[in-house]
């Protein structure tokens, strides 16, 4: 069994970067009027926040989670250092998490109130600013997938529910079957909270919000953000949605600013959170733009964001990000976020709860 | 018939505001502890931006837009000079537009692809920035109505779809029959975009982007921005999409800090045009994060959007705002955009056309 060991002290990790990024601009040269800073890359990811506690965690589901963040982040790695674009690395990162029961987004989805699983994502590209994102589908095996396909072969930005899935198969993607989604231990979840719900007599639906079991259970979303070799940023995010959501409820991940955001000028950002309040503070682009306008560091932006304005709403949750000269920071106020980074020096960092 | 007449200089309708704004200051009386700034409030509307043309306009037709217009201002104006909120003002002021058959959003919703009318909406509120949404709802008579409700009486910010109409039954509303969105206007355009697809063999829906009378019918939005006595923001956006919109797109109506966003340390705003670009910009968030990171005007920032960001990435459209010490804007990049605006002096200026 895999212990966790690697818990690289974040601010030497910032500090190696910062190091990095002093070396990388005198390394700077010019291709075809191009800027290449090169080896200058990095990705970071994280698989959701909420209360995420040691004592609460077999060592056994501790080793299964450490193992997917990594081959997840090195997945992306990979394909970075070997010159791919950030939007490939950062696919194919999120492709991972999709595909592990571990996370809510792919085969990992959450339940909805009426049983089914309801699939959301979004993409962003920082050179173009070029968006793409998908709303309550429900046959999509790697949703990432075709919010990047909606960004690349459509003239629109948000495709939603059935006519999503229209748009997919005329793309040439395969429709799974919605069992492929089951999982024994998200249909329990779903259970769990309908039996509470019923003693709790809750038929607005607030206790959700208030149990901490219920609210981490609802809740959940993978993402990556990445810098290529070439410059370029690019951000996703994908997730299963809420358990026991109704209405056909819409969080932030397939909300292109809110989940996720991307602009060469500033940073990439992936969100997870309580979904309501990350929309409401338009948590992607506005950690962008305390960047762009205000002269705040990645670091300082993305503090001021997830620690103070989110919390003020009375919202929790957290981001993962890099900035254009592969700063990496991940932010949260809860007490956990499952995460991972490596930068282009191939150093890796996972971590699961508050450092 | 009523010839319009009111074209007030936008410049002195500017200057007026200022002047107000230096008065009101003085004017500002502690009321149980709630400062109130007395007379300062405003509200201000726009129906649609698009290749918007005297040349192409009957006088019949000219003076039955004017008309709306202004029942729809002077609608939300005496809600707020009777000491109503925003929120009451820029619902009331919708809802005409709403059910005007004039205007693309409820009564005049065009038409989907599928000849279906498919309807989103969204509101924010500048003093908690709550907000609320729907997207894709078919029997909802006053979209912005749902999407208010969905603010204050469900623990979301998005439905959408069949769920967010269940969420309309629980609450009250009652469902119309689609037929009565239908406007022979409206089919007449789906069916003359589609004629036109198929001679150009345009599978793609590209056409529809670049034939600037397939755009403007494509296009069309209402909205408003307002300020109250209580000093409170709101922004409302309500729009039927996209004539022959496939794949249940979703535009930028209904996303919060693209189609509509209210802050009370800024301004509200809300959007209209070219969807995909407003989405992919963060159209009403980056102009309140331009005024409160970088200290610009509310004219300031969104001149700097809508004429230098949004065209930057090949997109049109404008939006109408209000900041919190009642300054109004409407500022656009195409050649028309149906607006209207009142102050707290009753002044009313309403434009059709580029000044």
């Amino acid at each position: 069994m895999k212990k966790i060991s690697i818990f690289l002290c974040i601010s030497l990790f910032f500090s190696a970067c910062e190091q990095k990024k002093e070396q990388n601009i005198e390394e700077q040269t010019t291709i075809n009027d191009e800027k290449i800073v090169e080896n200058n890359f990095g990705i970071i990811l994280h698989g959701g926040a909420g209360t995420i506690l040691k004592e609460n965690m077999s060592d056994s589901l501790e080793a299964a989670y450490h193992n997917v963040l990594e081959i997840a982040i090195k997945t992306g790695h990979q394909i970075l250092e070997n010159g791919g674009t950030s939007l490939e690395a950062i696919a194919a990162t999120i492709n991972v998490m999709e595909d592990s029961p571990l996370f809510n987004a792919g085969k990992g989805a959450v339940f909805t109130h009426h049983e089914t699983n309801e699939l959301d994502a979004s993409v962003m590209v920082g050179n173009t600013q070029d968006a793409g994102a998908i709303s309550g589908v429900t046959r999509i095996k790697n949703p990432i997938d075709l919010a990047i396909k909606v960004m690349t072969h459509s003239p629109h930005v948000m495709l939603s529910g059935e006519g999503a899935e229209e748009f997919a198969v005329e793309q040439g993607f395969e429709l799974v079957d919605p069992s492929y989604f089951y999982t024994e231990n998200r249909y329990n979840s779903l259970q769990r909270i309908k039996d509470s719900e019923k003693t709790e007599l809750d038929h607005d639906g607030k206790s959700a919000f208030t149990d901490s079991f219920i609210k981490d259970s609802k809740f959940g979303t993978v993402g990556a953000a990445a810098l290529d070799k070439h410059g370029n940023l690019a951000a996703g995010t994908s997730t299963g949605g809420m358990t026991n959501k109704k209405w056909n409820r819409i969080g932030d991940a397939p909300i292109i600013g809110a989940g996720t955001y991307a602009n060469n000028a500033t940073c990439a950002v992936s969100s997870t959170g309580w979904g309501e309040f990350f929309i409401r503070a338009v948590v992607a682009h506005d950690i962008s733009a305390l960047m762009e306008y205000k002269g705040l560091s990645l670091q300082e932006a993305a503090r001021e964001v997830i620690q103070k304005k989110v919390p003020a709403l009375g919202g929790d949750g957290g981001i993962v990000a890099i900035d254009k000269d592969g700063n990496m920071v991940a932010e949260f106020n809860t007490a956990g976020m499952y995460r991972a980074s490596m930068n282009a020096q191939g150093e890796m960092a996972i971590g699961i709860y508050k450092e």
